[in-house]
């Protein structure tokens, strides 16, 4: 009862890995499952020969047990299924499957014709360092906070960051449009406030204000903080949605540099055996979505990422895809002062560190603060340029 | 240095029931710091005195283990904290703790005041069934696939289904805007397919169009299927942002019932211990996020979702919640006609029954596969009424 039909691809394919925690011969069914679900959803037996069958469902191209209870498959999809839209490519990758408790999406390797159709980072790592004017040192990040202070303090704040050197003070992700402290009024008060810092530092701090929001509100902020003077904006893509942050990198009336905040998406990697890896979700799938930055919680703070799964998503963050640029990781999430050192030997010179609380946490002076931070990292630079 | 600040709150409260899967006294710390990390993200000790610490912070409100490894806490929060918007609102419910692989929320209670700020459903149950002219039975839904078809046998299918009952009549999520199926051409022939149906059988099945996309895309594709005729849309807040889906459901001019699929969404709920409850995803959020109708995988098809979490998502289609109206709970997934009398016993009138790929392997014929699901329903229908 359905008709053979022939469909015009271009033989191109992308390539997910996924990992499954099942033994053999599970394992083997669950990826031919995959195959099926991810695309035509429908029962093989009542799809006519031809090309649906041939080159829609998906094709396992590798498998292999990693032990007794793990299999690893890589299944490759014809480009065409994903109509060339991160939001379906996302589908085809993991829609259904996000559903099911033991499988896990390990990577995504996407042939270049796929990846430019996608708006990718506008900056990268080399865009973003020619705004800031830092060619080559780690970047310094902080968070305005805490949420409930009105604008005159966040602004007061922001000048005095700016004032220690700090090169990118965001907004924290809990700052969106609340009356004690509206979006508009606060973007257009700490951009002054950073200016003026800027004025006497000789410095190039910028101020990223939080632009997240429901669906198109999100690129109405984005255009406003651009014309108001903001350096970059903060998206938080598990809750705009990741498309919404891929439109607001793209679009040319907004131009600006694009933080990814992780909020509301960590339950993709809170399960070892079902959802994403770190690596591809904050690493692959952030610079897929138009991130230029992607902050995520550094292992050793008040989050649970592990060493290793920070290195992965570093590791992504600059890995080939598809021609894309590399962007920057920015591990944050309880760090402080005292652990620049350590975390400029795991991550070297490109990083954004983000201490937000910590820096606050670190001494009765704010702006010395800002300057001890500072300092660690030129120290660091230094001594490491030197040894390279 | 953070200066002490007056904030001015109604006094209001929203409530969240966290699952935190610790033993005391660790249950019982892991609640208070959900109070700082969901809200002021900022050492205690270093905010003055004043309204900052005193109602901007999270509350506990009850506390109790629910057996040795497990306590329950329920959390509030002014309600100025949200914005009075959804994707901030569920930034302060779980958008850090998301990261976090021990705590889930269980459920939502929220002022009236704040609910009506947010869009919520246009039409709920009452407005669906009126649009369909199904006052009291169940309503039956089918999926357009597999993905591959071309417009034209895929609006020859539309014209079978509307011909053979089915009163909703969805793309399958996997349909966005592929080559081999344009979504406008796509969208044009399914609505004349159905209303040619229509013209002879006397129904009123409506086509339900996938309008999923990046951002902006997807309010552009509703509007474009309104204005085309289509009868609803079909939204994966997954992909395009919960957002993004209120946002179609509250557009003037859109105004029509909005589907929401569960795709990549899942991840949320396939941890026992972390993630989000099904009621809270699939139920409250779905409807606080615009949607009449919540699809969701049901127990004993394809998918892992059991009896249980089914019931629960169910009655939180319907449980009171800020006086938004009932939505449909929509469960599909491997279900097959054979299964109807079973799954209205468990659901009642008040259920979308999605059938998708099992209609076309119940028998050779599709047209009589759709009259013996609407013969089921409409027998099931009559007994069930009698009973009452």
């Amino acid at each position: 009862m359905i008709p053979a039909a022939a469909v015009d691809v271009s033989g191109e394919r992308f390539r997910v890995e996924y990992r499954i925690a099942a033994a053999e011969p599970d394992a083997r069914a669950i990826a031919r499952d995959i195959c099926v679900e991810q695309t035509v959803e429908f029962p093989l037996d009542r799809i006519p020969d031809g090309d649906i069958r041939d080159v829609i469902v998906g094709q396992i191209e590798s498998f292999h047990m990693d032990d007794d209870r793990h299999g690893r498959a890589t299944i490759s999809y014809a480009v065409e299924t994903s109509g060339l839209e991160l939001t379906q490519l996302l589908n085809v990758v993991f829609g259904n499957y996000s559903m099911k408790p033991h499988v896990r999406v390990e990577r995504v390797d996407l042939p270049g014709a796929l990846v430019a159709a996608l708006a990718g980072p506008r900056f990268g790592q080399a865009g973003l360092r020619s705004i800031l004017e830092v060619p080559a040192r780690p970047i310094l990040c902080t968070a305005l906070k805490p949420m409930g202070l009105p604008v005159v303090a966040l602004s007061d704040l922001t000048y005095r960051l700016a004032l220690g050197g700090i090169d990118i003070i965001k907004d924290d992700h809990g700052l969106t449009n609340q009356a004690f402290a509206p979006f508009e009024d606060r973007v257009c008060r700490c951009v002054e406030a950073v200016e003026r810092a800027n004025r006497e530092t000789g410095f190039r701090s910028m101020y990223v204000p939080n632009v997240t929001a429901g669906g198109g509100d999100t690129l109405d902020r984005a255009r406003f903080a651009r014309a108001a003077g903001a350096g970059g904006l903060l998206v938080t893509p598990g809750l705009a949605g990741l498309g919404t942050m891929a439109n607001v990198a793209a679009a040319d009336d907004v131009g600006l540099p694009v933080f990814s905040h992780p909020a509301f998406q960590g339950s993709y990697v809170t399960n070892p055996d079902a959802g994403i890896s770190h690596a591809a979700l904050f690493g692959q799938i952030a610079r897929l979505a138009g991130a230029d930055a992607s902050i995520y919680p550094n292992f050793g703070g008040r989050f649970s990422f592990g060493r290793e799964e920070c290195r992965d998503i570093a590791n992504a963050c600059v890995a080939p895809l598809g021609g894309l640029p590399g962007i920057f990781p920015m591990p944050g999430g309880g760090m402080t002062v005292q652990r620049v050192p350590e975390l400029l030997d795991f991550y070297g010179n490109d990083v954004i560190l983000l201490i937000g609380g910590g820096l606050f946490q670190h001494g009765p002076d704010l702006l010395e603060n800002c300057r001890e931070f500072r300092r660690w990292v030129d120290r660091w630079n230094t001594e490491y340029r030197i040894q390279k």
